[in-house]
């Protein structure tokens, strides 16, 4: 087994995962815990650190850290940087915890056309992982509780933009009259139910109409009350693909082909409502978060990499 | 005091409110009961009835009702009528409780541009109760839970459409990421905040991205927490009148004026969007339901009424 030239951690509001990496910035080996920063009381960070790391603590490596864990609640704060934002200016911006017990790469910003401000805090290293320093242009997605489309281009996020899809779509199934409509069937997935919702989804129309019109099917008989959620699911989906693809072509994106990020079952609903919008969907890598955290802390100097794999 | 002509009833899912009208359709009295049809167990709407009615169940006049009453879960279904639906096709579709204990009002049903059913059960009867059969052609608004916006013209309505505005505000505040943002102060409300989500929701945009915006302001300065409730409520509003006045332009109605029916502190909320958005708007007569029941009872010979007020 080689040595242990990095520890990376993706520390959000709920979760974290780290990841050991090797000399080459290979995935060694992997934990997840649910010791998101809201769990982290009274700006206990260091002991919650330990508690993530576990075993690996006790590695004398450098350690990096992307998501909530800089934002004002974290440990300390690494204000955003502001789009078009690169590798090299990610990595100069980083923050370090006392006693350097951990570098945090900050978050990004940008405005949209409206100039209301936009924010991703983790994503934007997920972005820098899964799209290689050389490649052209990307169009990436990151579904989500707050979905991320992205134009990333020669290690640098150019623009992006922000949807509340899954936020939305959990609000609606738990807590809605909707949601009290939908039938509870684990592990089913309608493709009819979400591809219906999806073209729903991908024509003109405002959301706050549309969605009701989950309860309207359902009551005359349009729609089984099992594949409810799978319809509002697909609505949402398309809602989101359609407003992205407008921001993308009013942005000078070409919204004919994306990268989807991730490694669910989410990505696999974004594939199919993608290609019914007629875009070419491509898969992008696991683990893009530790992929990020190695290319900045390549950058950083804070590991010696002679290639940025 | 003149004799009571009519009990009527606006029997929803959560409350009902009854009212006694005389022989020209006036209210004499009126009372709300917390005694929607959900609190109804095992169908006894017998008793229900009597438990709303109190001391005015032993009047043997005729009593009529409009809302979820006359739904699958209510006491008899009344099924649909189609749009355009006159007060004389609700009239000719009532139905009646056992015992005649109650005549019962239909709901109404249409179908949006893209083919999917829209409905209501109740808004119909406020609809023909604050818009006169001889009046031309209104552009009639329900503000609430699930907004209506709907053409009504010479006692009958042409078409409507949905918008879940307020359920939408409810479940964001209560439950989202948002809420917890916000400040809570009962009783204020500020015009600046809400006329800023307004001009948000009456521009071009995805209400998915454009939710996000009030995290993204209240991290940045740019909204206090106190505020964004009344922002995400202007911006609600403002896309449900956007979406309403390209809805209405589509159906060839005039949207250059409307009238709000209701009494209380949402129907102002929605005068100062609709000015913003340069649309006149009137303040709709309250009792409307009391009203359209009064109209709906006429037309079906329930009560002789020489003149429909």
């Amino acid at each position: 087994v080689s040595a242990t030239a990095l520890v990376a951690i993706d520390w959000g509001t709920s979760a974290a995962r780290a990841y050991r990496l090797d000399a080459e910035g290979c995935v060694q080996d992997r934990r997840a815990v649910p010791l998101g920063i809201r769990h982290v009381r009274d700006a206990r960070f260091e002991p919650a650190l330990a508690k993530l790391l576990g075993d690996w603590h006790a590695d004398p490596v450098p350690r990096i850290a992307c998501g909530m864990i800089g934002s004002r609640q974290g440990w300390v704060e690494a204000p955003y940087v502001d789009c078009p934002a690169s590798l090299t200016a990610l990595a100069d911006r980083v923050v370090h915890a006392p006693q350097d017990a951990l570098t945090i790469v900050p978050g990004v910003a940008t405005r949209d056309a409206a100039g209301i401000p936009d924010v991703m805090r983790g994503e934007e290293t997920q972005l820098l992982g899964a799209v290689g320093p050389d490649e052209r242009g990307v169009l990436a997605i990151l579904p989500g509780t707050h979905s991320k489309w992205a134009r990333v281009e020669h290690g640098r996020i150019v623009d992006f933009t922000t949807f509340m899809t899954g936020e939305l779509y959990g609000l609606l199934i738990e807590h809605s009259m909707l949601g009290r409509l939908a039938g509870h069937e684990p592990g089913r997935f309608s493709r009819d139910a979400f591809s219906r919702g999806a073209a729903r989804g991908l024509d003109e129309g405002e959301l706050s109409h549309d969605l009701f019109g989950a309860r309207t099917l359902a009551l005359t008989g349009g729609l089984r009350s099992e594949d409810v959620a799978d319809w509002l699911s697909g609505l949402l989906i398309g809602r989101e693909i359609r407003a992205a693809r407008a921001w993308a072509l009013r942005a000078g994106i070409d919204p004919s082909s994306a990268r989807v990020i991730g490694a669910d079952a989410l990505v696999e609903r974004y594939e199919l409502a993608l290609a019914d919008a007629g875009i070419l969907a491509s898969h992008g890598r696991g683990d893009a978060a530790a992929r990020g955290l190695w290319r900045i802390a390549a950058r950083a100097g804070i590991v010696a990499a002679s290639v940025e794999a």
